[in-house]
């Protein structure tokens, strides 16, 4: 069973960076109603990785990424607001991508996929409200790559949203995380299954994309939350000796979350995405781009770390918009918006529910 | 030209976690001159992959690693102390380890050099003490990994040393640290020039060596420090489209940083070494093992948190030592002992000068 829905992208869709695409479309899902006036959108932006399936409907029940946040009297009210989940231009869940057929030849673009921008992904979800007919969004709103993408709308379309939600988004990666970006994409791009991007659907380069994965989920957290978890708990079981295979409960748990990702995730989008984070940097923002922002950072956050938060809300203000800064105490570092629930909800749900 | 000089351990050599070494010895430098009553002997256990050339002499004018601590006049002043490194037991400059021939068969021994531990590396700098004669060390020092082995030395050998100096090392290391080291590690098992560990020396498993030497200095520094050097600065260039090169002043330095390490050290030591910090838990101290301690630890360690200082101080206080504490507000992280010099020698050089 299946949510999702397309909108089909104008045709040729001119990437930022050169290059257009062709019969391109975005997959959404969608939860509660779009009144009449069509007023009442929040457009969700998400993060590297996931898919549009952000909370679980009649239409498919399966558990989603966000399930906490989004329905009947949740920080995202279905019962109020039409709430749209974008999954990102260039991801692999059913938006176009690296991993889709490219028309002129049948075959998966792979590297002839135009070089992505996070501006690009703002205008595949600015694209999608022209498609509902929705003029102008109640709200969007977005998290990690999700946060940077809502920035890159306010800058490209001004007056398309009344209001935006950046959460432990960035205005301009640090060279700390385009580091750790950088390490992810070398992982893939020097395991031999690779294959310059020509791999097989059913032999990606795994290797590469489970430690491209496993360092992600290192730094997706803090240090404090791995100590509070996991301490120096061992894995149970007798291993060869010099075997080096895992004994610690952390590397249990990365093991586990790096097959899970294998299975879900396309190599080439992934090394797409990780570029587009690195490279964005916020264009000016237009005066009154939107009438209101929220800005909210993890202070445990050492990828989108809390100074550059600060950043994301200056510029708003800047800007003339009336923006509010919340500085999250949350111990899971910069995936807290999934797990620190109470405080997320509080924050977004007070905001969203402002007159 | 070499200062390099060797110290035969005993034979057996009987490791920490089973098995023995036959033939086995340590490789050190010295500076300055052992007093006639053999009282002014330091003795400095290095991180995971320095040698023992941690400064120029006579007798080897290259650079060292620590030239700006060792020698007349400085921290660990040559005039009155006999400074000797040691290179680590399982390292490779010149210290038996993975890399070394095995006697028995007079191959090297790769992944049948029996398993490490801290305390291994301890004992090898104990033996060492004693083929000089020295009794009593008057310090024992060491930083990060050297910073563990100190502890696991004062543990191993009360009374062996009259004063201890701990930098940024551990007691146990945090799930944060051995998840770092694990991945590491992970990029050499996975490397298919690995080969299981019997790669030959002119065809090391190089891709997974330079993956873990850039997370390992990704992680040397801080947020802080890579902003304050790299910020977004781009590297200059044209790149062919698509070919994920690095783009950045960041990825750059850890390019020539990974190909430096590849040149100088060896995959299967390296595994051992890593394997060895994360697995080392501090035994009980023996009350006065010490006589005094100084720990210094650095709050923008992400790699060993000033936590974990503040707990080395506590077991060393708890075993009825002297002892010093001085949390640094450096912010070139782990590696500061390396680079802010002024505080280091401040502190190192006021605890050594006290009576």
């Amino acid at each position: 069973m299946s949510a999702r829905q397309y909108a089909a992208l104008p045709d040729p869709f001119v990437m930022h960076r050169g290059g257009a695409l062709h019969g391109a479309r975005i997959a959404y899902e969608t939860w509660g109603r779009l009144a009449p006036a069509k007023d009442n959108a929040i457009l969700v932006f998400t993060g590297l990785s996931p898919s549009a399936h952000a909370a679980r409907s009649p239409a498919d029940p399966t558990p989603g990424w966000w399930d906490t946040m989004i329905g009947p009297g949740l920080a995202l009210d279905t019962d109020r607001w039409f709430v749209i989940v974008a999954n990102s231009l260039g991801s692999c869940f059913g938006s176009t991508g690296p991993a889709s057929a490219d028309p002129a030849t049948g075959e998966r673009y792979r590297l002839d996929f135009p070089e992505l921008a996070v501006e690009d992904i703002a205008r595949g979800g600015h694209e999608l409200l022209r498609s509902l007919g929705i003029a102008r969004a109640d709200a969007i709103l977005g998290p990690s790559l999700g946060g940077m993408v809502v920035l890159a709308f306010a800058a490209a379309f001004p007056g398309a949203a009344r209001r935006l939600v950046s959460i432990s988004g960035s205005a301009g990666a640090t060279p700390f995380a385009i580091a750790l970006r950088s390490l992810q994409r070398e992982a893939i791009l020097r395991d031999p299954d690779w294959r310059n991007g020509a791999y097989a659907p059913e032999a990606p380069p795994a290797t590469g994309l489970r430690l491209a994965r496993k360092l992600g989920t290192i730094t997706y957290r803090s240090a404090g939350e791995w100590a509070q978890r996991f301490g120096r708990q061992r894995i149970a079981g007798e291993r060869a000796p010099n075997s080096f295979a895992p004994e610690f409960g952390i590397e249990g748990y990365l093991e586990a979350q790096a097959s899970k990702f294998v299975e879900a995730f396309d190599a080439n989008c992934y090394l797409y995405l990780s570029r587009a984070m690195d490279r964005f940097e916020l264009a000016p923002l237009a005066s009154g781009c939107v009438e209101r922002a929220l800005v909210i950072g993890v202070e445990s956050d050492i990828l989108f770390p809390i100074d550059g938060q600060r950043a994301i809300a200056a510029a708003l203000s800047g800007a003339g918009v009336a923006t509010g800064f919340v500085a999250m105490p949350s111990i899971e570092g910069h995936d807290a918006f999934l797990v620190d629930i109470p405080r997320f909800s509080a924050a977004i749900g007070g905001f969203l529910h402002q007159a």
